[in-house]
């Protein structure tokens, strides 16, 4: 187990019916006007803006409306949301919405009291040393964002998708109310279980120091993955099986399964990055493509690891053995496998693969992540 | 899932060395004068309270010692803790030691600022408003108070072990070296395999609402607690078995296995905090006694999970089977599972069974637990 700090403040108020108490959590936290960012429109049709306005509106809460944040959050909406946080001077940031709206809302909180532009904080040109304080409302669990610093911004012009992270952009509070994940598409309830799924993995079959305690907590976020979302899609509204999906999403990011590992990076989420930003496809769908290609490519360098997770994931023997258990597995629950079904084709290789490798040294995988490698990884996955 | 609030700000530095920071940690958080609480002398034989004063003198922070703490800690001596912190006016109060001591220092922090007498805050009849802040270097991985809020000390007039615990009772820091655990001894390592077992195990046999993904975060802590404690019985000097240990110590009560999960209690400690009281056992040593009593005496009121128990941590099949293969593991580490074995006879169950009885409501258990019940459990120790 290799030394490290843990630290993540983060307040969850978890199960049905928390978010009608948001007004009275911001104003425990002494807010009085609050940046709302959002996605699309549904969430005025479908009561939950209504609900949380009321809260609002009950504790006299003034709040200044940024919606319209799409996925693959991009960094345009991102420098709108800290105009409108300027103009209006408001103390906080309430996002609701899934993984998108949290990361935008994260990158609004940090770059409004940032004097430069906010991309500065995204390339290391500009360090996070405030930020507005940050509270969610869950919409979708997928990206573990609703505990833990992180956000993930694409920069359209430089087609770039980046990250930031810093001790002030853990959220304050976050409300994960699975109920309302259930009427969440087929295919983004899909998505969402390859992303956690990845969450899961980069750690566990990367890390150069990986003690088995955390392997066990990681097997256990992913048979919860497996189980419940075999259960979502044979029901929807079975509660159970959306909370422990949601929870096992939040424990797969929020530090304590990557605690005391060390050497480990994120290959896949590296390549990923690519499929969105240059084909806009969705972060979950490229991830469970890009996944059992690179797994097959990676399992040599670790192969008591991958032998491990065949046993105790899936119940069989040998490395092969899981990762073909994986494929068939997304391949069952309906999330794409191939970039063929991304709509990405073999002529579109060249110009990804150079978009990976421009990336590369940021991930600090420039080394190992060569032109050859990363082409014979995007080829498994044709 | 049952609906739960998660909030621990504990800041968690671990691994070897971590403790020569501890002035630099301290002076981060502006302290200038700590109560350094401590148990026996060892810390000044072993070189960790030289370690310690010299990185607090480094950084100016004076400190006021308060050492003789023991095990099974004691009313009076936090209450000697409150008086030299309330006449130094220290700003914090730094525990070098293991759950006895930190224990100690909580109430210790939390008793100081209030008006009235400390065990008010263990019966009720004061609230925690206000806590100094706790710092803590931890020498023995065990209660798992080094990431939680609970602190637990006997009365010795009334013989009543209680608890407290407040939002404001977080250690701040917590460091955990798992190198200063060491030199813990045979005996004191078993027992704190013992504790953890304990901790992982009353939550999940006996709540209502036991959301399958904390089994297997439980599961996965006993079973690391297993190995690890085997490796460690052949090796004391093994760092990595003694780092799995010290975590899966710290996740077993840090919340995160309890979340969703409800309806449970602790009966198991009920029961054990009776024979600390009267008989000054070591708490570790008490609940290996208590354990497998207690299961047998359970089981058929929640037999699923008992099996699940046996097959997930044992690969056995039925409940029975599971217990007892617990209490042969305790049996062949050495830690007591009969109270012969701590020196209780059978003419000492009336006393033990009338004081268990007289703490069964502060731990709201009071309806099940009758004087039959726990008769008969204590009768199965025997």
């Amino acid at each position: 187990m290799d030394n490290f700090s843990f630290y993540n403040p983060t307040q969850i108020e978890f199960g049905a019916g928390k978010e009608q108490g948001i007004g009275q959590i911001l104003a425990h936290h002494g807010i009085k006007k609050v940046l709302l960012t959002y996605g699309s429109e549904r969430i005025k049709r479908d009561g939950l803006f209504a609900t949380v306005s009321n809260s609002l509106q009950q504790q006299g809460i003034a709040f200044v409306e940024c919606g319209g944040i799409v996925s693959n959050p991009v960094l345009s909406k991102v420098r709108e949301g800290i105009a409108l946080a300027r103009e209006h001077q408001v103390e906080a940031v309430l996002s609701v919405g899934g993984g998108s709206v949290l990361d935008s809302s994260k990158a609004i909180a940090a770059g409004t009291p940032y004097a430069g532009d906010v991309w500065d904080l995204f390339i290391g040109t500009g360090q996070i040393e405030a930020a507005l304080p940050i509270f969610a409302i869950l919409t979708l669990a997928a990206t573990g964002s609703e505990m833990n610093n992180g956000a993930v911004v694409t920069n359209e012009e430089t087609q770039q998708k980046f990250a930031i992270n810093s001790v002030h952009t853990f959220p304050k509070v976050s409300i994960v109310n699975p109920a309302l994940m259930q009427t969440v598409s087929r295919d983004y309830l899909v998505y969402s279980a390859a992303d956690i799924i990845a969450h899961s993995i980069e750690g566990y079959f990367t890390a150069s120091v990986q003690p088995k305690i955390q392997s066990r907590l990681v097997e256990s976020v992913i048979s919860t993955v497996i189980e419940t979302t075999e259960a979502l899609l044979a029901d929807p509204t079975n509660y159970a099986a959306r909370a422990e999906f949601a929870w096992a999403s939040t424990l797969a990011l929020n530090g304590i399964t990557y605690a005391g590992t060390s050497g480990f990076s994120y290959p896949n989420h590296m390549i990923e990055h690519s499929l969105s930003a240059l084909f806009n496809v969705p972060h979950g769908a490229g991830l469970s493509v890009v996944m059992p290609a690179w797994m097959k490519w990676y399992c040599a360098r670790n192969p008591a690891q991958f032998e491990r997770f065949a046993q105790q994931v899936f119940g069989l023997k040998t490395a092969e053995e899981g990762i073909a258990a994986l494929e068939r597995w997304f391949d069952k629950i309906g999330t794409p496998t191939r970039l063929s079904q991304l709509g990405i084709t073999e002529a579109q290789l060249p110009n990804t693969i150079e978009n990976v490798l421009s990336h590369a040294h940021w991930f600090g995988l420039a080394e190992l992540y060569t032109r050859d490698a990363v082409t014979r990884i995007l080829r498994k996955a044709l």
